[in-house]
């Protein structure tokens, strides 16, 4: 029998990749828990996480709290060796609980109530559900909060997942207009900001303001981002009043909670202020089709995924984490929840825990020990198949466990020579004003980061708060409410700035600058955006850059600027006018650039920003950890990875073939 | 003027086909009715059906029942020599009716209450409309149950139409919690069976279930299966108390209701158990339009309809009447429901009669006499024309009534060699986990019917229940809940037997088995499937049967067998790995084989059980009723039916023009 | 200083075409307001808009009306030499109000009530609101009838814009069934319309019946059709409730309205009727996007719009407005609401501008003055950009009121000698009657109205009540329901003319005519309908017409007539039959032409008629006004306008470059 390792703060953070799982002891008969113990430790995993979908079994009727199987189960794991995360149940509340107060129910957009029987079915703004979750989370932090084997906490569970950030509830208009009184203090100060001047929708008094659904047209768009940036405020304060509990109750163990890629509903930076590690939920396969490729590019990615989306997330939630993240859930092998299920290719499991390592996470955990049998999730695969057995998942993890003890130790991600700004206001600012149905800023950012990891860039991603000192190239691709404290911060730091079209379009109440777009950003550049339009797919405009004219489409503006023309539009609308401009310090981008047109401004700003690049890497992708360089191939055919001729090989080889995994140090 | 006849049972059923139509006394006026009886007789029509959308004017105020303009119609009809279908109005409830019980109307999966205007404006569960229903019911039959005229009875009209099985009310939620109690006994049971410990979903008591509609994500597949079976178990008590009362008052007639196709919301086969003769209603025209085929293909077969869908379900009913099937519908031309409403070709309805012959139908019903001129189907084609003149399809009716005298009497169709199995309970399993948008069991049924019938193959469709004595061959393709009597009563009959993707991969509880799919198929197979994953439209899998390489899509499953493999997947991902395993019994398909795999895995099939086969008949079908050999054209050229070199032609001839028809004894 | 110009009723109609711009002082500081109107003036504009979404600021709370920022704004324009046409505020009720009176807000399809916060929040059938607006206009229409500066009145803002004219809502229930009694006068008369001797759906009092929303199925398409009919109703009466208040307090002045493109939810000429001047919004941008041409076409005209679609509309608001027709709005770049807001070519806004007059418009007015920076339209350009300086429309608005000193005054359009039927009847008919997803009213009329302008040939749009004098070719598309009067003059009138398919169809209460279709064109037609079908988009149709085939879709009808057959359908379902037949008065097409078999029907139709046309223009058009023409190059490459050798050209010259416009006298 192992030691067990009663919490210790010094265990907490290991020098090497550590590995876990998660595992739901409620879903099976007690006399299974300590052989399934054995083998997690027997594997060689680190970490389980337990108990954050189990309400229903800690209090199965009001106040009749049950702990004792939490505590055999805890007790089982950790005496098996294995750390603890334990997870506050509030993502799904009993239904006696919503039966007792039905008014903790979220509404959907079109007003309709949203019915206990999946998960999430509660409105962040409930007072009575604040309540209630304080109740239990309270409750439990007290029994669990200095246990030895609980070495860290995770606060609910995918906060806005099934679209449940936007509730329509009675109590989400009260707490709405308690947020709007706040924030504007008078009337006439939210009447100048929603511009209700327009249309005759002026308000007499904050009682007077309903939420945005249900309109005969559109509301107007600072009324449908203040009711974005209020529904984010809930998220925060609701994530915060749990974090403040187990603070209290749980000192020095850490919190954190599982994000979820592909989801913009609130500010995730705001969130991750009040945790000590961001972690995330990795499931590449769906993300691929759900995601921004085109239907051929989505068939060469059936069994690998987007190259770049996964790597995306890492960096953007290591932002969120203040440097700290982990993999909260990680795909083991095909899933039960999008359009389509596929199968990762074989080595897959393997590739993405070496990906998430190489991109900073410190804890990979898989989704989940054994696959179950029954309910909405019994076709997401597991570690173990139903029946117990070993799948394809176990045996992968099981080679990394192996490759984890060929790496030197305490390797440590280094600030990147990139940054790319990801800002959640602009993203809503966008959302509210989409202006053309083609402009979707998620797969904007997504593109230009692709286009940076295609030259081997390694990219931090940062928010307009972030430290920009260091960095040589800062990339906003969507940047559309700028902050002049950022702008003054660039303007001083020594970075050269590459800006997408819309950048300083709207200031903070989502109005036009008075000095007309981008605003703040006149700092940098002297122009200004005298002209948008949002362009049709079937419509294809031509920009001249360098000799070559390359297809761009979705959004083209009309620049007036005394800025040198570093690429401009050809064709028989404003031929000639610019496409590109800059000066020493910043650029400007007067298009949606995407494929071809993209790649050639992306490196030409690496370039000019003297950021070392390597030849466009195709499927490849690489990454650096402190002395380790990885590779990684997503492609259908063998590459030789950039790697000095001196290199030492310490996982895979120096030509990879497909689905490998190479790490070396030079 | 012809004799009329009164009741006698042995007039019931002809030893040729006979033919009918329905008509409605309340459209026109009482002057027409004499002349109409008249015509129909004239033509060779010996059925009529009336009365099932007259109950407003059998009831137009509470309790003032109005008998005497039917007991006119039936009077006039009957002596014009007319054997009369008498239909119950229930699908209709009158204005008044539904104004004083409200709670008769339907509900939603929004929540919203489906209003009057139309037809099929209530709830299964309305404890009052099955009383209201009940009384009409009974007045009606108290009246005409033993009337020398009314030879048969129809209950109700086109269950499951507009997408009425299903109603969210507070009627059907109070029945489903009695009929949970009823299933489960104690709601521990119920908590075992839906998985309630996933997501805390865990019940106290019946009182707390809900309808599984307006969640924030999907119910437990469980719970909504329950739901679709106890709407299922609504509609046959609902029709099973009319039975009940028809047979009370009209002792000897035999009672029938008209099912549509592509309509699987409720279990045919258990309402088909409480009625004598199954009917339905046949729509080749719209059945194309909404069907399996590409538009290519639907450009092909525009104006015949799918050569196979129509074949299909006058199996599939011919199971469901226990051997009696009728055509109560008929469509005489173009019609009005559709996305779009192309006419057949001329000759078509001529062909559909004699389909409906040869496969089993012993009488064929046009819908509708003459075309209306006003209200919803007034684009509804007819026998006549809204002024009264013949349509094509009153000459097309009058060709198969010449027709039908050159054919000997008293052919009965016999049991085939082959069966194709359809189970409603599996569907619904595949409804309530999809897995993957691509996966549509109809069309897959479909697919596999028409493979076989485009070897020349006649089929007949069974459920679990049906006795499998007899068959060489035993077609099973989406049986995704296996019956372990029936496997046992299969593995005991001669019959060699093939299996679809996802057959035996859930408990009746949608559970996964024990011991892993395809769980009780064990006992013919020794195989487990460890992985399954659906595909996207875009992604293509290889598969190497013999020495051919096929196409293949939207599932795949990876097999771990000790059984002989006879087809395998190639390419990049599990190369080599079994796509079709089979010992000497039974052959199970990884895959969802479609097109030239799909033809060569069920022509391999039949071979192996020795069933004989025609080389692919392209778009000639053929069928056989007793000692008579149909052959029906579909296509745009003339083709030789497949006739021994004696066959003696009775209509049609040896090389059949399009749109044709022969029929030959050999 | 320019002198105001006080009301004078001949100060109302220049002979030349005036210009005018939107403007609302309510969202401006007052201290640009002088400038504002200098600005104006100086530009060479006329008239200018005010007031039309003002109510919040006319009366911020119940009761408490403030005219004293309006007098001034009044005064400033006026002073400045404009001429002030001032809109009535209803269409955007302000909050208080609808607070006060829940009552007001209208209903959506689902039942769901429609909030504040955008614009048209109100239900036309809502008692209350009548009450209010005729309050708030009566106290407007009483402080300005008579004010020097107010040269006309516009009543609401473009009704049905965001799917207004149905309300599902308590009062509109109690209206619609009030207007019910009013039509039928007994609920017999009702049943017998409605057919609701068809699936029980018998009415037994008006108290009884629903609105048509949230039913089973489709409605009795008349029941349908009624309550457009009624709704359309509502909106007449309201809109001649201000019209009456404005006669009383505002003697001479004109009263208009400014529709919109692309709706035929309310009977256009029935509001028409009660106002001065028919004024509209021209936005051709979007009205690409969302119209009928293909995606290839939509490229194609990407920057300059549907080459017809806006002097299509420009034609009917002529009809509408019995000869005047005013442009209210004219977009002045890209703007904000279409799916994608595409900016026009430079040279577009003067374009439309001249295209505008040459069609008969009087006035054309901007919108707007200068474009705003907040609310829901900030996308939106205008004639200034947000920080005043002149935008691309300011320029060429310029450069019209330049060349407008060039032309003969006096022009004035005159009778055409074609004319096409528009008619709201039909258009509800078709939609209450689609029977196939692709018939579509508004495209087939647009296609028809769009040959004729390839032929070079001014239209006159026409309703059925319309003078038929002196026109050599009536074109009728799509009227489903004729009126015996209407035949009756077109008969004795010298017009040949040509019937769409479906023409004659449908009887007032859309029902199939006793003598079957075309029903009263039987007096000009010997002919049968015997036959209808409608086709999915991938089938073909051919057409013989002389020696050519043609493809053709979306519609066959089969005709059974004496008349010669001029042109037949070819291919394997009743080849031969005929597709388009007529005598020496009418031609009656059996089938949707479009493309090459349309722009041959209607080019043999209008040399049969003796109307001299011009070879295809391609992307050229023409129009004439008065001793005018008028030539506009849409495409994409210079092209010779058809002037006469000795043509003068006041503007442009004979071979127009692409944007181009040319005026010339002969």
């Amino acid at each position: 029998m192992i030691a067990p390792i009663p919490f210790q703060p010094d265990q907490m953070q290991s020098d090497r990749l550590e590995l876990g799982v998660c595992y739901y002891p409620e879903q099976w008969p007690r006399e299974k828990w300590q052989d399934d113990a054995r083998r997690m430790k027997e594997l060689g995993l680190s970490w389980v996480r337990v108990g954050e979908f189990a309400w229903a079994h800690m209090e199965p009727r009001p106040g009749d709290l049950r702990w004792e199987w939490l505590d055999e189960a805890i007790d089982v794991l950790g005496r098996a060796g294995l750390k603890v995360i334990l997870g506050t149940p509030t993502a799904a509340p009993p239904k006696w609980l919503v039966d007792l107060y039905p008014d903790i129910l979220p509404v959907d957009t079109k007003g309709t109530v949203r019915k206990f029987g999946a998960r999430r079915h509660y409105c962040f703004s409930s007072r009575r559900y604040r309540q209630e979750a304080a109740r239990i989370v309270e409750a439990m932090a007290k029994r669990y909060g200095t246990h030895p084997f609980v070495y860290a906490w995770q606060i609910d569970n995918e906060y806005g997942d099934h679209d449940t950030v936007y509730s329509y509830s009675k109590e989400a208009e009260r707490a709405f207009r308690l947020w709007l009184a706040e924030r504007y203090g008078t009337i006439d100060a939210l009447n100048a900001a929603w511009g209700t001047n327009f249309w005759s929708m002026r308000y007499g008094a904050f009682e007077e303001i309903e939420l945005p659904n249900n309109l005969v047209e559109e509301p107007s768009p600072t009324h449908l981002v203040d009711f974005i940036r209020f529904s984010s405020d809930q998220v925060k304060s609701f994530n915060g009043m749990q974090a403040d509990l187990l603070r209290r109750h749980a000192p020095g163990r850490p919190v954190t909670h599982n994000f979820m890629s592909n989801n913009f509903d609130f500010d995730h930076y705001e969130v991750g202020a009040d945790i000590d590690i961001a972690s995330w939920d990795v499931y590449p396969m769906g993300g691929l089709l759900n995601g921004r490729l085109s239907d051929d590019n989505k068939a060469r990615y059936l069994r690998t995924g987007d190259p770049d989306q996964t790597a995306f997330y890492h960096d953007l939630y290591r932002a969120v984490g203040r440097g700290r993240v982990w993999v909260m859930e990680q795909q083991p092998g095909p899933v039960n929840w999008a359009s389509h299920n596929q199968a990762p290719a074989d080595g897959m499991v393997r590739l993405w825990t070496w990906l998430a390592y190489a991109h900073g996470a410190d804890m990979v955990s898989y989704f989940r020990w054994r696959q179950i049998h029954y309910a909405q999730e019994q076709f997401h695969s597991a570690l173990l198949l139903p029946n117990g057995e070993p799948d394809q998942g176990y045996q992968e993890v099981a080679q990394v466990i192996a490759e984890i003890a060929r790496l030197p130790a305490g390797a440590r991600r280094k600030k990147a020579e990139v940054a790319l700004v990801v800002d959640y206001p602009s993203r809503w600012a966008s959302r509210a004003l989409p202006q053309g149905r083609s402009y979707d800023a998620t797969a904007i950012g997504l593109d230009w980061y692709a286009a940076l990891s295609r030259y081997g860039i390694d990219v931090d991603i940062v928010g307009q708060h972030c430290d920009l000192d260091g960095y040589a190239a800062v990339f906003a691709p969507d940047l559309l409410i700028v902050d002049a404290v950022f702008v003054e911060r660039l303007a001083q730091c020594g970075a050269k700035a590459l800006f997408g079209p819309r950048s300083g379009s709207k200031t903070p109440n989502l109005q036009i600058p008075t000095s007309l777009p981008p605003g703040p950003l006149n700092a940098l550049l002297d122009m200004q955006v005298v002209r948008v339009e949002s362009l049709p797919e079937f419509h294809i405009e031509s920009v001249l850059h360098g000799n070559e004219t390359y297809p761009a489409s979705v959004w083209r503006e009309t620049i007036r600027t005394s800025e040198p023309v570093l690429a401009s539009f050809s064709g028989e609308y404003r031929d000639g006018a610019p496409a590109l401009v800059g000066n020493s310090k910043a650029r400007y981008l007067a298009v949606v650039a995407q494929g071809d047109l993209l790649m050639k401004v992306i490196g030409d700003t690496l370039d000019w920003a003297g950021v070392a690049r390597q030849p466009d890497l195709g499927d490849l992708r690489v990454s650096r950890r402190g002395p380790l360089h990885f590779a990684f191939n997503f492609g259908k055919v063998s590459a030789e990875v950039p790697a000095a001729t001196e290199a030492v090989f310490h996982v895979g080889e120096r030509i990879l073939t497909p689905i490998g995994v190479a790490v070396w140090t030079e």
